[in-house]
């Protein structure tokens, strides 16, 4: 993992130790709570076009920055509580994906890979 | 951003051109992206107790850590999109989180803010 | 509720005494399985465009309807439950929603009734 | 469909229709909708452990079923904007998984059917 995530793991770690909260921090809570803020975060984006999308001004910005932080964090702390580098399984699957999606058959296709 | 994230950012930039994706990429579809694949991550949980989400054998970390990796691809690709800085959001968010949820109301608590 | 509604709580009831299955069916692991199918229903717009969305062929509204039959049976799971009716609830919510997007304000609005 | 789900159906299109927010109902908004509503009734579970969520008082009762009005509000709208009875196309469903689940193999076991 990369300093500045594993300087994110200490103050999670300390942040959750600090106010008794391991006893709520199963993996499957933890699972739980990653995707209610991944919820909060495409509520941003529920009623908007996709262009509109493109388009963010700074209020908004701000607003999705502090969801993708939430999401992160406990990302971060599921990764930390199960013993995976979330880097380094980002990396690994950005490898199984390019051999899922070989660029002369996923060129300018969004279907999923058993549909190429 | 840290370097091995720039990695990822960079990596998957050219993954996309590559592909000719970039059209699919709106913020908008970005973020239901990584819902989807956050429920995919929940998946692996929806059945079990807390307990036993706390003795994951090493297949199932395995399954588990390509789903983390498909939820901080996307993370890193709306936040590459949307021009945020996803760890320095987090550590923001973390200082934030320590004002919401000050030690003496918090501890050994796990109502929400606005409940303390 | 409505009478075709009961006739899926009582075969759902059925199907899990079966299999079993009420020691998996906490109100909590029901909620859990009713976002992850959620995000496999969501799966299927992620890449489209919003005009895409409104022109199904009938092969992708069959996929789309099993997802949507996933969400419901588990709706319905999780209401029953709780002890609650979730066409009362929605009845109710619908008032509820009258009042806090007023015709005058809402019109051509898509923002959230704390932002109108 | 059910006679109160078609009184749903013709509410929420009333609705829709007072407040000109057919705009932003294409079926991809609407699934986005109904999945960052999951999350809010998800959010109630999230650290709750599974005995707790067998055991609701009133309160809480109440917030959840507000939660899973809203959930089928939008999948009614939904299932509405692309021709789908929701009611029968769980019937359909809870019939193919009574194959995907046979009773001598399901039994007792939360494995996935390609599990099983």
């Amino acid at each position: 993992m990369t300093d500045s995530l594993r300087d994110l793991v200490r103050q999670l770690d300390q942040f959750a130790r600090d106010r008794d909260w391991q006893q709520f921090h199963s993996p499957k809570n933890l699972a739980s709570a990653l995707v209610v803020e991944a919820g909060e975060l495409l509520e941003h984006f529920q009623w908007l076009t996709e262009q509109q999308s493109r388009e963010f001004g700074p209020e908004k910005r701000n607003a999705v920055a502090a969801e993708l932080a939430d999401v992160l964090l406990y990302l971060v702390q599921l990764a930390t509580a199960l013993g995976i580098d979330p880097v380094a399984a980002a990396q690994a699957k950005l490898k199984l994906n390019e051999l899922k999606y070989p660029v002369d058959r996923a060129r300018g296709n969004s279907k999923k890979y058993d549909e190429l």
